[in-house]
């Protein structure tokens, strides 16, 4: 059984004093309500939420796992699973962003990021199938028809109904231009959906009344590759004509996986026999459909990361603290007790820093990324919301791809202060690191991520995103070079901002006369760019701590954290930087 | 199902060309006969019983798990673990290393460790079994009468039964210390033992007819703290005059516990309630003795880490050669087939030669290791016996606690290579992960063996094992100065040595002023010193490579794999010297 406490506090630091979210949001369009009183008390309400009602489903859950039924192809959750889905539904926060339109509440995404980051903390395999429901609406909402977003998008906004994504197939995962499933034209406008999709987050399930499928699959005179798919809308129940729930579809779960972690999400086999299905968008136009959706979906898988390692790293405090176990290296700091406890030991304190400069870095990062897709979407000025699309699409695979991997090695740690009690399952860190596994594979790996990083929105896209937070950077070391409390600070941030840059003059060069490079690369740049952009964010969280209320421990909480991560975590860099230089030439063909 | 093949090829190289442990070990004491024709057999051998025995039991067993009747208090194994284990005492295999007179075949310690790596490869969990026995029989060779060891450890050496060691209570892990269970003397000499152990590997089974526990406890009259601590053989049967099995003893498995990973283990809670106990060794030394068993017992885990990194990189490398995905960066490159393997991919090749860098190297470290404690233990010459037990004291906390930590890192990319097929049960890469997870932990945490390479081996010896290593690595540096094809290798390696003795040094006075440095800096000063070793250990691979009638193809994977591990991973010195030379000021406090 493990801990949970919403750590509103450095959410609403990370929001307001960080990012001056309220500044932003208030001059949104549609905006002038979302004031941080309103947003605050959202924050709340999430937070008991996640405590008390998915929190305690979590380990249980876990080692419950899903039921299925072979004779009925029907899948039946966790206990207590269903309850907690009742009281989402019916707190509204199936539609917290969705627009008025559809039934939602219009919030701001920044803040549908940071209760997602509450509701993945207290269950992240139960938070799944909302999480997929959402990628199903945002596709709905832009590719669909008024009618499909009214017979099948409106329930899932409305907690009634859930919705997945079909996308992978057994020879088809990062690769979909291999994919098979064929749609076949029915004399009624509608297709027959025919083939095999995988691992299918929420396919089938007990939790709602229908669940929407968007499948990707091949019209007849498809071209091959992945300029040949489309996207079509498969309901498990066919709607009759008054939208009431109509006879079964033949898209069925034919097994659920075993898999190491994420137990009580529902992961299928989908067969789809005949299925009918609706085409959604253009023909032939299912992939560039599907990016579309892509941001929010991988955003909100890095805020899987920090979900799991903020709870973690609570529990690994706690226990460090209670735990009674050897005495200090300088003698003995509770000679009263039979033992000084875990957080006497520079070591300990080294395994927990770690975890808090990851998880508060991370969600400032985060945070950051969300506030700029609210910009895109509903600032007043063309010229700022383009410029915080291009931020955005910079971001997104550093959001992704780093924060899924500080998630293991945060989890890690967590586990590593319990010694041999965190290998023991009823403690429920190991839950956390087997969770874990999950992030930095699916919604793209973290090669994938590396090589959208490098590949697209580097090269590509001329890094004009990058030009932008590169810019950012600068003109916040620019403000704070004389500021005392960021002394230390600012110096190694502008250095490591311009090894960053130079590195990536450098790499293109590379890449230009040898394509290979850039895999050879890629990662090495991902994590280059990452412990960079972190730095900065710490930076920013001293500045923004020092300028405001926040207690006085707060302050120092922050300042100890920053120091730490530029003194211990920043030089990691110089190994990235050793591996990108050593070029392909170091990683020579194998048989 | 995973691939397994015993990888007798590299293991030779090790022994034969990067060791020479031929010329070693038939100078040393009764080595006359343990030519490589013999040892070449028993690898042979090793590696069938490995492949054909074990190997197909790990995935089952880890679905399967041990089963506990809380009615009788006995543990069943999966199937298929009993006939393993009879497979393994008819092969002799319990009693490999030990000395003739206690019935063994008194091989050499080095092949104990190939042996083993081929064991633990096969099948982790159930390897538990005889390991455990292994460390018993070591403390009552070292510290038990005669009577004892022909009772109690012969009985083991003959594959009958099995050994545990009863080592950690609810709270005395790391800190001994603070052990409760207790030793009541009886009249007939014998005495009473009280308390509660947990986390007893293979405390209880049914794959032998006793198992006799080595327990620490307190005598009444002991002082408080480590310095009170005695060692008592307690057999799960009591023995009749004449040695056959006598009644049930009083020490019980009271629950196994459910664990992240090394399901088939049976992790027991052992009550010991009055169990009737003969003391081994001195009154209040238990401790100490407990500690000469260390080195081996740590040796084990160490290369437990090379056994599931090993299996886990067959089966990656396995999986991108026949996974088709994606297609070159550069173009096709089998344009006649739906696309290319994932080893065109210059990232898929990062990931597997990261594995093949410690895998490669962490056996060549261990093997050297290994063969030192023959030295140490079977050398003519006293000097030699000498400097050879002081190489391992040094060796040992970097063969355990760095070979553990690179396993978590080669486990979680073996599983990458698979992208979202890693997560899935069945594909069986997941399992590596979990079981791995435990080798950070168990015999000391890697921040113990940190504290012990750093506060012990360097600081209060003086660092004796470690100049004859510097010794032996600068020797090696003169000798291949003008190697041609060392070339890229020897200043690198020689720079790095540098600074592992300057780092040091100034360690050294930082801790003087400062005892709480130690623990800043340890576990950053176990990685620095792990990749150094590393370093020399693949400059000695290529020379010795180059040296032998291995096949081009053999030396030019040696060759490839040093200039990976040189350019791309030993620059994470770099890191580790920052975090080391950031002190203990990085790490205030915590409440």
């Amino acid at each position: 059984m493990t801990l949970y406490k919403a750590p509103l506090d450095d959410q609403r630091f990370a929001l307001f004093d960080v990012l001056g979210a309220e500044a932003i949001l208030t001059r949104l369009q549609g905006g002038s309500e979302h004031t941080r009183d309103l947003l605050d008390a959202v924050l709340e309400e999430a937070g008991k939420l996640s405590e008390q009602v998915l929190a305690p489903t979590n380990g249980p859950g876990d080692a419950e796992g899903c039921h299925y039924d072979k004779a009925t192809q029907t899948v039946t959750t966790p206990k207590g699973f269903k309850e907690a889905f009742n009281a989402f539904a019916e707190g509204g926060w199936a539609g917290l962003t969705a627009k008025e339109k559809f039934g939602g509440q219009a919030l701001p995404g920044v803040i549908g990021t940071a209760t997602t980051e509450l509701i993945q903390s207290g269950n992240l395999a139960w938070s799944l199938y909302p999480l997929l429901s959402e990628g199903a609406c945002h596709a709905m909402e832009l590719h669909g028809t008024e009618e499909q977003q009214n017979n099948y998008m409106k329930p899932i906004v409305e907690g009634r109904w859930t919705g997945t994504m079909c996308l992978t197939e057994p020879q088809a995962g990062s690769d979909l231009g291999l994919l098979k499933t064929r749609a076949e034209p029915n004399a009624d406008g509608s297709y027959a959906i025919t083939g095999t999709k995988i691992f299918i987050s929420a396919g089938e399930h007990d939790l709602a009344e229908n669940i929407v499928h968007l499948v990707l699959a091949r019209l007849p005179d498809a071209p091959a590759g992945s300029r040949g798919i489309s996207m079509f809308i498969v309901p498990k129940f066919k709607l009759n004509a008054d939208g009431s729930l109509g006879a079964r579809n033949g898209a069925a779960a034919g097994a659920i996986e075993h898999k190491m972690g994420i137990h009580a999400c529902s992961t299928c086999v989908m067969n789809f026999d005949g299925a009918e299905g609706y085409l959604i968008g253009k023909p032939h136009k299912g992939l560039a459909a599907m990016f579309t959706m892509m941001n929010a979906a991988r955003l909100s898988v890095g805020v899987q990361g920090l979900a799991l390692a903020e709870r973690a790293w609570q529990n690994s405090l706690n226990y460090a603290r209670e735990r009674l176990q050897g005495r200090a290296l300088s003698g003995a700091k509770f000679p009263d007790k039979v033992a000084d406890n875990l957080l006497v030991q520079p070591d300990v304190r080294r395994m927990l820093l770690t975890q808090r400069a990851f998880v508060e870095g991370s969600r400032a990062l985060l945070l950051y990324t969300a506030l700029q897709t609210d910009i895109e979407s509903r600032s007043g000025d063309e010229a700022e919301r383009k410029q915080a699309g291009e931020l955005v699409a910079f971001m997104i695979p550093i959001a992704k791809g780093v924060v899924t991997e500080l998630a293991q090695e945060c989890t890690k740690e967590a586990l590593q202060v319990y010694g041999g009690h965190g290998f023991i399952a009823e403690n429920g860190m190991e839950q956390f690191v087997r969770d874990a596994r999950i992030i930095t594979l699916y919604e793209g790996t973290t090669g994938i991520q590396a090589a959208d990083l490098l590949g697209r929105k580097i090269l590509q896209l001329q890094g004009v995103g990058f030009k932008h937070f590169l810019e950012e950077i600068s003109a916040f070391c620019k403000q704070h070079a004389a500021d005392d409390a960021l002394r230390t600070l600012i110096g190694p941030l502008a250095i490591a901002t311009k090894q960053w840059g130079d590195l990536t003059l450098k790499l293109a060069q590379r890449v230009q006369a040898n394509p290979e490079e850039l895999g050879a690369a890629a990662v090495d740049y991902l994590w280059f760019s990452g412990y960079v952009t972190l730095a900065y964010f710490w930076a920013r969280s001293v500045a923004a701590a020092e300028a405001s209320t926040q207690s006085a421990a707060f302050k120092q909480a922050k300042r100890d954290t920053a120091a730490f991560y530029f003194a211990r975590i920043l030089p990691r860099t110089l190994m990235h930087q050793a591996a990108i230089e050593a070029g392909v030439a170091t990683l020579p063909a194998i048989d």
